[in-house]
């Protein structure tokens, strides 16, 4: 992690880069029990880390990564142009500072970017899974990165920090191990999805599943359903931006000057969700989405799930943004309300943004200020995170 | 159009029904020069008409349907359990009261409900056009819809009303023909499609050619693209309803009770998109679908295009409603400020309703007391309508 960046791109802002990283992994043989009463074994998580655990093994941070995220959430890759999902956030002197933090980001087991999935070899079969990998939830999720928790010896985690499913995730922590969480920063997220949000998930199922090269999942040898991906990815894109920051970058320009009256892409738009769809294929699982998609719909932390009676000393900043009509700050706010009627520490803000549901990767300014300042007030312990499991 | 009803859910509103209609054609020759610089004929429309026309000739309302409408707009037909598509709004004694008013309804060409489309006959080879057939825009819709109007005698129409796409050829008529339209009423309707709206049909088109059975649209002997286009209609779905719809409907509600842990539709909101996917291969053809998308991206009479320099003596209703997000109330009232600007008659009306979209289908009340006086205010000469070309 060390390493000098070796790209011009790095080279930029090299001050504040963690330069060139690397992804490992962290296997355990399990059988680790899940939701569904299946269980899963071995258990590989990919897994990164940046910066320093220190002596009180008191300032590390759990990055949750999104639907289609991974373990490389900041600095290089040898061989990538760009940087991790979340550079501008996590780095020396940013908002996730790494010379103050021990940051640690891994991906969610039923993906595809290291972490078992449905493309790894089934022990039971030599063969990838396929459909045959176990139903996971969220919580199944939760509970395999805290045996990786527990194999890098930590007891409480400073914050865990996560948008979109990886707020889920930040919320699941909180419900499955309160006493292990000072702080989380759910960001763009729910409590449970509405009827809405399944309803654009099972669509983007169907489209996968409606291609014949799927195969009932059993495609490893023959290809990915290449179509039908692209187009789930489409709809999901459409999700992510917001009418106005669609409206500010495509408007309805046209890619070459004039109509075509027959079906290319004739708007720029158009272009635009054929080139993401085509380029999601090259990089994701259909598999997995289909996973990953449902262990979103069946996250459910409405009611008494979330804290329990007891309460907790966790302390919360929960984020949303103004465009995002995928994860509308209404949901936030129920968030919010379920923890003040518990008396939880939590903080709550509505950022300005135009990105629509995106603005969590990419609105760094307000987000990070916010979440600086949120997690040096918890590591000094002016606030509830410096309660009674210290 | 005057025979008895014969179904017992008929009977039950037979007062105010129009009992058994029948739907008609009328075939022309053509050439019809499009606007892609190509050109169809001969030309079938199939239309529908309810009430009388008057000596003068002064009384009839042309009804204009949206995307997977037809030209059966109210009563019953044989063999089939529900009315037309706007029973509610068109009948004796109703909004559009067939006691007073002459109604018409007519297909679309480029449809797949009687009208010329591409699953119709292309005279040059004796088979289906398939994708043969030339690109169509709304206003070629309305050159179509023109010569029926010819046809039946009319020379100037009272009004000409409709929504979703059945507003834009509203909008059409008015640019297209001023002097032949005494009132329009273009409900939850835009002047152009935005960058969002682009984009879901876009999708939508892309997931019906993603289906090999689409076989590049000449799939009518080896039968239609089922999966692709059930995906399609799903997303469509989505777009029709709101989030409180959805929420009022489904909340999350499960099929079975219980989860599955599997790729079943778990939730009710999963299965009905299923079930509305499904049902509409059954009854609409890919390739219309894949055109009047197309038709509804292209349509743009934004800036000049509506109003010509002169003005118009055409007067206006403008109708939205709160919960449209396909169709939102901004679009509605653009239209209104582009009629203002230019000195035309428009009163503009946004509703309160739970439905999204699908309210300009079921949502009757409020919308048919708003027309009910428009019409008839418009009729008995009391608005601009009764200017010039009378």
């Amino acid at each position: 992690m060390e390493a000098k960046p070796k790209t011009d791109m790095v080279a930029v802002d090299a001050a504040r880069s963690l330069g060139v990283v690397q992804t490992r992994e962290y296997t355990f043989a399990g059988p680790l029990a899940l939701e569904s009463g299946e269980s899963l074994g071995p258990v590989t998580i990919a897994y990164e880390t940046y910066g320093h655990l220190n002596a009180e093994r008191s300032n590390a941070v759990l990055i949750l990564h999104a639907l289609s995220g991974d373990a490389h959430a900041a600095g290089y890759q040898h061989g990538e142009k760009g940087p991790g999902w979340w550079d501008p956030m996590i780095g020396p002197g940013k908002p996730f500072d790494t010379d103050r933090y021990f940051v640690i980001c891994s991906n969610v087991i039923g993906g595809c970017k290291g972490s078992t999935g449905p493309a790894s070899t089934n022990p039971q079969t030599g063969k990838p899974y396929g459909t045959e990998f176990p139903f996971i939830t969220i919580a199944d999720m939760v509970e395999a990165q805290r045996r990786l928790i527990d194999h890098l010896g930590i007891d409480r985690l400073l914050c865990v920090a996560g948008g979109s499913m990886g707020g889920m995730q930040a919320l699941q922590w909180v419900a499955s191990y309160p006493e292990r969480v000072r702080a989380a920063i759910p960001i763009a997220t729910a409590l449970k999805h509405s009827p809405q949000q399944i309803a654009f998930n099972e669509v983007i199922r169907q489209s996968i599943m409606a291609d014949p090269a799927w195969r009932g999942g059993d495609y490893y040898e023959t290809g990915q359903p290449e179509k039908g991906l692209a187009v789930a990815r489409m709809i999901g894109h459409i999700t992510f931006m917001s009418e106005q920051s669609m409206e500010e970058k495509f408007s309805r320009k046209l890619k070459k000057g004039q109509l075509s009256f027959n079906f290319d892409a004739d708007f720029e738009v158009e272009g635009y969700l054929r080139y993401r769809g085509a380029n999601f294929v090259k990089r994701f699982d259909a598999n997995s989405y289909l996973y990953i998609t449902k262990a979103l719909d069946y996250f459910d932390l409405s009611g008494g799930k979330l804290i329990r009676p007891g309460g907790t000393d966790t302390c919360f900043l929960v984020i949303s943004f103004q465009s995002d009509w995928l994860y509308p700050s209404y949901q936030s706010q129920e968030i919010v309300r379920l923890l003040k009627r518990r008396r939880v520490d939590a903080t709550y803000c509505e950022l300005k943004a135009t990105y629509g549901h995106d603005a969590f990767l990419v609105e760094v300014e307000g987000q990070g200020l916010l979440i600086r300042h949120f997690l040096e007030r918890t590591y000094r312990g002016e606030r509830n995170g410096n309660g009674r499991a210290r």
